[in-house]
Order: C-alpha cells, then sequence, then structure tokens
C-alpha cells in the first residue's frame, strides 16, 4: 500500500506513519512544521518506504508534482489543533482547519485516490448534545471555531464521496494524547510547570471534564475502521463516521495535580478560575458513544485517565531529552 | 433600522431590499454582479434609503470602507445558486458560498452587527432524510457540493454566535421562485423554450419532486423569524434555524408541461433521461417540516405548484420586457 499523510509531523501522524511502515507501506508523509516537527519523524525516517516534503496544504495546487504518485490512501490530519486560539484569530482554523481539507479533497480527486481518512474532533458535537453523544447526534451546532471548521470539512468530504468515487473514514477523536504532543492541556501545563514549578494557573475551574485517548490506542481504532469497515456503494456505505475515544473521562483539575505530582512532586500550587469553560467555545464536557468502534473489535489499552496519565510522564521525559 | 443585504440584486435579495425600504429601513445593497442584475433594484434605485455598492464580499477585508456604518442587521444572501454546476467546479462553491459567508461573518464581526440572517437551504440535510425534514434531522451529510458549502457556513455561523455575541437567523430555503430569477429549471425551461419551442430536454427523469416558495412569501417567512422569534440567552436562542418553504411539492414533469403550455402553446415535445437525478449531488425529492415557521404566524400565500406557475408566468413576462 502506498499512502500520503498530511500533517505527518504531529502527534497522530508521526504515530501513523512509524506504524504504516512497519506494516510494510510506503508513507509519504507532507507537513508544513508549523506545529508538527521534524524531530517526531526521525526514528522512521531512514527506513525503507518513508519519504517527506515539506508541504503548506492549505495552498491551492500543492498536490501538482506529486500527479504520478498513485496513493492508494490518503490522511488528512493538517489542522490548527489549538482549539483555544480560535477565538482570537477565527481566520487560522478558516485556512488551516478547514482550507486545508478541501484542498486536500481536490487533490485527492485530482490524483484519482479512492480512500480517503479524516481527522475529525468531538467539537463538532457543540454544547449541548446528549451523553455519551452518538454519531448521530442531532441538531450539531459547533461553539468553537475549530469545530465550525471540522464539521465544515467533513460537510466537503460527504460532497465529495457523492461527486468524485471517493471513499471516506472520518474519525471524531476525543482528546488525543502521548509522547510527542503539540498543543492542548497537558502540553502547556508541562511547559508552564517546567518555567515556573511553584504554581499553575488553570483556565477555568477545573471541573472541564473530557475524553482522552492514548496516540497508538487511537491509531489503531482508525486502522481497524479502515479495514474491518470496507466501503459499500451507498453514499452511508462510503461516507463512514465514527467517534473514537475511550468510554472513561478525566477532569482537568486530576490533570493539573498529575502533572503538579510528577514534576514539582506536587509541590506547585494550583490556582483556579471561576469559570467553568476555559476558553470562549470550550465544551466543558464531552462524552462519546464509540459502540461503533468496539463492534468492530476495537479495543484501547488505555482509559482516559491511564492515558493522560502516560502522557504526563512521557510527554515530560521527551521535553527533557529534546 | 439600518440593513446590510449581500447579494441583494438576486431573486431574494431585490425582493427583501424593497420590502425593507417600504417598511421605513435604510438597506445597503451589496452585489457582484456576477448572477444578480441591477435591473432587480431599478425599482427601488431612487427610493430614500436606498444605496447600492458592487463588492466581491469572497475578499477579505470587503467591509473596510463600512467601518462607520453602525448596521442594525445583515443578510447574507451572496452565493453560487447554480447546484447543477457544482460537480464540475467544487472551488466555485468553496469561494463563493462559503468564503463569502466567513468574509461576512468577519465583516459582521468587525463593524459590530448584532443581528445576522442567513440564507441556507435543503440540500444540507443530504441524500436521505426523513420526510417532511424537521430542523432537527440527525445526520447529515449533503452530497452536492452546493450543500456542503451551505452547511459549512451555518457551522461558522453557530461558533461566529457563541465567540462574538453575534445572533442568527438561518432559513432554509424550499427551491425559492419569482419574476427575478438568476438561475434554477424554470429560468433553465423559459431560455430554452424561447430559443428552441419545438423541443424540450429535461435533465433525469421528470419525476424529481421538491418544494418550491414564492419569492414574496419567502421574504415574508424572513422578517416574521425575526421578528417574532427574537434572540434570548443560549446559545440555541441566539442561533435559530427554520425550514422556510412550503408544505406542497412539485415534479420536474409538471414545470416542463406548464413552461411548454405558457410559452410554446403545449407543442415542445418533452424528452426525459432515464436517471433519477438531474446531475450528481442532485437530490431527487424535497420535503421540508415547516411547522415551525408556521408557529409563528407566518402563512404563505402560494403553495409549491400555484407558486410554480407563477413564477413561470412572471419570469417569462420579464425576460420578454428586459
Amino acid at each position: 500500500m502506498r499512502a500520503l499523510i498530511t500533517g505527518a509531523a504531529g502527534l497522530v501522524g508521526s504515530f501513523l506513519a512509524k506504524k504504516l511502515i512497519e506494516q510494510g507501506a510506503r508513507v509519504f508523509c507532507v507537513d508544513d512544521l508549523s506545529l508538527g516537527s521534524l524531530r517526531h519523524l526521525e526514528d522512521i525516517s531512514t527506513r525503507d518506504g518513508f519519504d517527506f516534503a515539506k508541504v503548506d496544504v492549505s495552498q491551492s495546487g500543492w498536490h501538482e508534482p506529486l500527479k504520478h504518485s498513485g496513493f492508494d490512501l490518503m490522511v488528512h490530519l493538517a489542522a490548527n489543533s489549538d482549539i483555544s486560539l480560535s477565538h482570537k484569530f477565527p481566520e487560522t482554523d478558516y485556512s488551516r482547519t478547514l482550507k486545508t481539507t478541501f484542498e486536500t479533497l481536490v487533490a485527492a480527486r485530482a490524483l484519482k485516490v479512492k480512500n480517503f481518512m479524516f481527522s475529525s474532533s468531538s467539537a463538532v458535537y457543540g454544547a449541548e448534545p446528549a451523553f455519551p453523544t452518538p454519531e448521530t447526534s442531532p441538531a450539531m451546532h459547533p461553539v468553537s471555531i475549530y469545530g465550525a471548521a471540522k464539521l465544515a470539512s467533513e460537510s466537503f468530504i460527504s460532497a465529495f464521496v457523492e461527486n468524485y468515487a471517493v471513499n471516506a473514514w472520518v474519525y471524531r477523536f476525543g482528546n488525543v494524547v502521548g509522547e510527542k504532543l503539540t498543543h492542548g492541556v497537558i502540553y502547556d501545563f508541562i511547559r508552564r510547570l517546567i518555567h515556573e514549578p511553584t504554581k499553575l494557573s488553570v483556565l477555568g475551574n477545573g471541573a472541564q471534564n473530557k475524553t482522552y485517548i492514548d496516540v497508538e490506542d487511537c491509531v489503531e481504532g482508525m486502522l481497524c475502521g479502515f479495514e474491518k469497515s470496507p466501503a459499500g456503494k451507498s453514499h452511508k456505505q462510503r461516507f463512514q463516521i465514527f467517534n473514537l475515544s475511550t468510554t472513561g473521562s478525566t477532569t482537568v483539575k486530576e490533570i493539573a495535580e498529575e502533572a503538579s505530582r510528577r514534576i514539582t512532586n506536587g509541590h506547585a500550587k494550583i490556582e483556579y478560575q471561576s469559570s467553568d469553560v476555559g476558553w470562549v467555545g470550550d465544551v466543558p464536557k464531552t462524552s462519546l458513544s464509540v459502540e461503533k468502534i468496539l463492534s468492530l473489535g476495537w479495543r484501547p489499552r488505555y482509559d482516559s485517565t491511564p492515558a493522560v496519565f502516560r502522557a504526563i510522564q512521557t510527554h515530560y521525559d521527551w521535553t527533557q531529552k529534546n
């Protein structure tokens, strides 16, 4: 198999690239390195089947040099993954989370790639879905610009499936965590505690309660959906959506306390605010129904809190080494 | 009241501008005149409170000359309204149906406009919704690029409501018809019958069955939602969605026969194809639940087929005069 991965130097992309190479695939990695890092790809950079190009996939025509590559699969992960910034700079998510998707779909059409995988988000469900939220949740009204850009991306993928004979697997991720984090609450807390070990100011009241998933479990879930749920004939069988997370959840308070324990032996004073959201557009609770992906036989090794605690350790170790 | 209308030289925009001026509002009309026409605004062009500027609202910063205008309401209607072209040119809908929305939202934020109205479409519901389709339909997966761009637009409006204190009224239109048509099946049939009165080739088998609404009823529905359902405090009360059409529906065959009768005295031979859709991404049946807008007291004067027959007559007369 020959796969192209956008955002390949990020947390999910770098692990997926490694996994595919271990399975014998040839993997063409692209990333603009604005959030991802070449260090994330270092361990596979000399492996057979690995290729990398620095590309900004929000630019139209980015695929033109790849005209004769014959990819079987495109995995589109490139996005502005820092949700909290989107309130200040909505243009960032418009261009980096949505336009990247549109231009990658245009690329898939032009390169005649049959299979398309996409990293969507629980943020598409908006503020008040039922918990745990199923893939068929009605009235999805995103409250973050990030969530809007993800739902907008899904809409175009759906239409491209109908118009241009593409098959799609859309994964609505919980919070994906692991060693090579590039953003998010664990990433922030670790950096702030290294810089200032005596205190940690938390955005919001700490009660925000979200579902986390380990990056290795996440990548195995993505490949499980692709392998065990092949495309059928109807639009519904060719545009498949899976929630992808654990059944558990973890509060910001638990994350802050564990980060303080690991990095400062618990000496940091943790300060909370009164707001129940961390930023404008934050969704204070996420809980995804993952019955659909579980029904294919996938099982995560780590539940939400063990995945978070493991990421605090491995990402902290990573920052010390790099 | 001071309102800005994008796409103001189109079918809905020109009638809405007229209606608002009759109610005493000041109306700033913008249009890039790619589909709309200044002729559509001729009858109000000398009225007090009317203003027009040729503007392409897909360009970022288009609102900058309007910094001190103090609009109370922005009505965003500018879009590529020709669905059937989107299969061939998906970039058109991306830039003209979605980017226009994003840049108009950016304008609303910058100009501190509190109220935002948007013309969405039944195309957001995708291929297989329940009939009549309610606003809360689950699993909305558009099959046309046009529908994707409309759903993507709604997603960003939802997020802007949460982030920037905008109140939104989103109307998912059936097929809006009237004298000043700029596209669509009636527009096409009339032009083709004038050019070639002996035959009419129809895209698809003629059984496509969709819901139509007269433009005057449509505009009154929009204003009814705005007046009778003011914004509340929660996101749900500030991001309001209404289906807006009639309860009836009309087949392509009925439209073809009536157009032939009016324009060629029924002499045109009507030729159908075998396909049940007119083009890739066409949805062969639309039927909207309009209980929500009816509950506010709005009543359309024309049901679907009378609205279509009226538009065939008035638009034909319009083409003969212009």
